[in-house]
């Protein structure tokens, strides 16, 4: 088989490098461009030295991409940025978007969180929301994927099945995160300085954060209904990973059992999610560098109440490890090529 | 004033280092005796290297101190075996027990929890549960103190004034709480080895802590009824500090302004408990090191919610250091003596 | 092609783990065996939850194995009971010890070392060292490959080559060396339990490492003459990794930019070893679960002295990735098959 | 007594934030005045919300700042913009220093290192290194004391007593030295942001930082003749905390124990600086937040040589901490007044 071409926008951030490390041992796929305007000129392997042992093409700026024989795009810039970008790619081009900017369907939403008019809103309508796993026939079709935020991998992809299931209440919906540093970004920012992370933990955008209405966006359409969750993030000392503890209602009727089972079965055939045994708790580690999600289901103390913990590494299943796996559905690749590394531990 | 005498049985754990660096400079109270029983004999500097500048009794065992010059023992022994040794006390000996042996006050819940019969029942009624901010009068006058455990401190000092002043429900409160590893003691086990800690976090106990029955005691308490919590302790990669979210709904005509006044108020004379201002999140490298105890108050995105986030050290306000106020507390010293150290940042 | 049949013996341990990592996606070999005496019986997902998404084999004593059809078994046993065990291998099966058991040609040094006879002096003679930049015509034919210890690859990889051609002195070489904690295993030590590692860092065997003769061997056989180094190996808060500063005298004629330039030369053709440009500083995390050594050369401040710098993953290159290198050059595959994951950063 | 008036110049870094930590238990001092040009007008616990238990004044701008009632001024400017500060002083008011602008003495030295003039060569002659063992007398009577750095502290305090007595070579003196990252300050750079920092090392300004001229003027003037040494100092994900290794040759007739009699009895009085028994190893998390610097002193493998390890807090001994001594000295306060505090462990 041929090899499709790709192009990184936006390459000089972690997921930037983090589609490098994945894409280099993908054996459908040629890294094609990389792009990082204020870097262009310079080697990948000066801004990320742990990449210096790759051939890889120099960073150059977005205009200067010959877009006519790139297949699929891979588009890292940041929020608000990237709706011109996208909307001038030509049709050839085929877009897995990490950014956030194609998420929420609802344009107001999105002005309301984003602090913007959408400006690509026939763009917006196109595009196909890429939880792989849950989206898979959208996916294999799309032309733009907008692959889903970190959090929001981590909160649905166990809640979905259940409630779509009817197995847990839509009400009291409760999602505490905790989430390695790499979700910050590059950026320098005082805040996430060594220092200020090291030995430490604290929540951030209580109540505020823009993955909130992702999240429900998500909820609501399985549950046929609208759902509102409380939904915190923290910030933890952690390069890679997110653990997610769900606390959730049981339906009448249903069991903690139900709800293992519910899981177990709608992703019977999915590689990258599992469902670990009873009695097992799921941690961060047993994912760091991989694509897998990890769902562990817990009886309440409370009766009548399920906690469920779910774990993905942020920067691979929670982003580019997902936007590899879409990138595989679109273009008929299995669904695990170039996602074959196990997990890194210690 | 003469200093009193404090005797610290099971010292060579975390918690009586601690106490240790908390009363050395204590300006009422000289450290008299140490115990150890499994490492007699050795001077207190070969087992914690950090204390090397200090002049300090050796290690001896429990039988080997003489108990009629002493003034106050600090219990930090195992749960389990902790009863029959305080039942051997003379009576001139007040205690302060940092074990969970007499936190329950219900008999049998502590053989439920713990599994075993308790072997000091009678002990059991005369202890006073010491959460210094909400028992000052009867740890004045008491001779055995219960100091509180690290999570239901965290957890109790934000819901018990809420729930007396009728501001939240009592139904579905979920406390999600994050530890630093000095919780888990220094016994060696592979659980807590720097491997398989660093760069993770996972929950543990889910649904079957033993602290969720010493909040529930103490919030049903406040509330006159019976609450039952959703409760989920996080171990994660920090030496110290505990983070607790808490997740509640507003009664009735209640706002989050309530809450945050409410707390204000109860805690307005407190030197240890502070209430930060609106929109500011409390972290635990705030409280590193020190007595302090952050709460912080938000709004729910879900109506009618409220999200409390509370932080302190676990080894300070959650065990030595709120065991040292409590000491304080029985013996009419001022209520900071030996807690003045301010956090340690970064 | 067919694989060829692997066995891990005492494969509880990190080095087991990581090369069930590295050997899952290699393309000539199948595991087909893994003991761990005191966990057999178990699955290996149960022992390292990390690895519950691959099929294996469950863990087994290490007399239940089949020796008849297994090609190459890595022995990752204790110092000292990977003698006997060696010995009694059917002549079929090839070997590559990753203990310290052939290290050391000098039988005399080892029981000096080790504090035990050797117990299979006739295996020791046959051993071959397993560097495997450095001694590839001797592992292609070799029955027995001693893998070699972790920081006698990062010293001996910069230094070896230097001393051949003559351009530093023997004399005054110091090696300062900084692990990673995974180099102190997975058996339970209060020495390696998170809070005694975290937020610190010190020295360990100070001028009596088990490492210091292994380094000098391999270094005098290089300078055709005794070499004494001086080595200190410390533990940080890291889990993989190794950093090796090195001090050396110039010898007379030879420049800094002849340092680099030897180095140059010597590793011009080898895929995992690599001097990084002049200005650059290698640091572990550029190398991090990758089998990747990195040199840095440096003019010292004192004239006629300069400083090297490498780095290496210290469970990979340092241990299971130059085991499965070792393996590969014993069996004629492509040198670097199984060895392509990348680092991984952050 | 009454308390003398402290002012904190460029108060929103750590060293400012750390001298607050100490000062506020200072039973001599009171902070009346703390400057932050860009933070003026912020309350301290904005910037530091670790400090928001504390009374403290807000920030002002340098300018704003009445001299006339101020007895001691901490200088945490940033290097090179220190001298005119410190020249436009009125004289009543006594400076120590925490920049490097008046710890050369050597003019030259300061423009070659610094890369300019120095613009107040008349303060440069009056000023009094700050190593507060070993320079006390002078600094008692100083108006002027430059705060030695924090490499420079771990190293001389070993090394000048022992080239003084003639122990040790002045030749072949090698220092490698590991700092946790509050060195580098709380200004944010990509360089010490976590993700970058953690579960890492690298060596950083090989050959050429600048503390390898501070050191050598303190060498040499203990030997009484030039020495040069070779120094790299390495960043490692630790928050405090310096250990520096340091090798060296054994003087004709000199022994190890030569070495550690030799440092025992130049500090037997010293209640800050504690050479460790023989065989243990000190660590930093021994004197963290402490004001403690311990040392020990090892045989080294290779005869004739040997080496030696010492541990400070850099934040404290090897800044805040040794300037607040060097307050006490300057003003015949107690030296450990406000420096009690022990380390804490963990």
């Amino acid at each position: 088989m041929n090899k499709i071409k790709a192009a990184i926008v936006g390459a000089s951030g972690y997921t930037g490098a983090e589609l490098v490390r994945l894409l280099i041992n993908h054996p459908h796929v040629d890294i094609a461009a990389m792009t990082a305007d204020r870097k262009a000129g310079m080697r990948m392997a000066d801004v990320f030295p742990h990449l210096g042992g790759l051939e890889l093409p120099d960073l150059i700026k977005m205009d200067e991409v010959d877009w006519s024989h790139i297949d699929v795009c891979f588009c890292c810039l940041p929020h608000g940025t990237t709706q011109q970008f996208i909307a001038s790619l030509p049709q050839n081009v085929r877009i897995v978007d990490l950014s956030a900017d194609f998420r929420l369907k609802d344009i107001e939403e999105y002005a309301k969180w984003y602090g913007d008019e959408h400006r690509a809103p026939e763009l917006q309508k196109e595009a196909v929301y890429g939880l792989s796993e849950l989206k898979r026939d959208e996916i294999a079709k799309a032309r733009l994927v907008a692959n889903p935020g970190c959090y929001p991998t981590s909160a649905q992809l166990p809640l979905i099945p259940l409630l779509k299931e009817g197995k847990i209440s839509t009400d009291g919906i409760i999602i505490d995160s905790k989430s390695g540093t790499t979700g910050a970004g590059r950026a320098p920012k005082e805040g996430t300085l060594f220092c200020e992370v090291s030995d430490a933990i604290n929540a951030y955008g209580v109540g505020t954060h823009r993955h909130g209405p992702e999240i429900e966006q998500g909820l609501s359409e399985a549950a046929g209904k609208d759902v509102i969750v409380s939904f915190t993030p923290h910030l933890m000392p952690m390069n890679r990973g997110i653990l997610s503890t769900i606390y959730v209602s049981l339906e009448k009727g249903a069991s903690v059992d139900d709800l293992r089972s519910t899981l177990d079965q709608s992703y019977a055939n999915d590689p990258f999610v599992r469902v670990v045994e009873e009695g097992n708790s799921p941690a961060t580690r047993h994912v760091r560098g991989s694509n897998y999600c990890l769902i562990g289901v817990f009886a309440d103390r409370a009766p009548g109440r399920a906690i469920i913990v779910c774990v993905e590494d942020n920067v691979v299943k929670g982003a580019s490890g997902q936007a590899v796996q879409n990138m595989n559905i679109m273009f008929g690749f299995d669904e695990i090529s170039g996602l074959t590394q196990q997990p890194m531990f210690p």
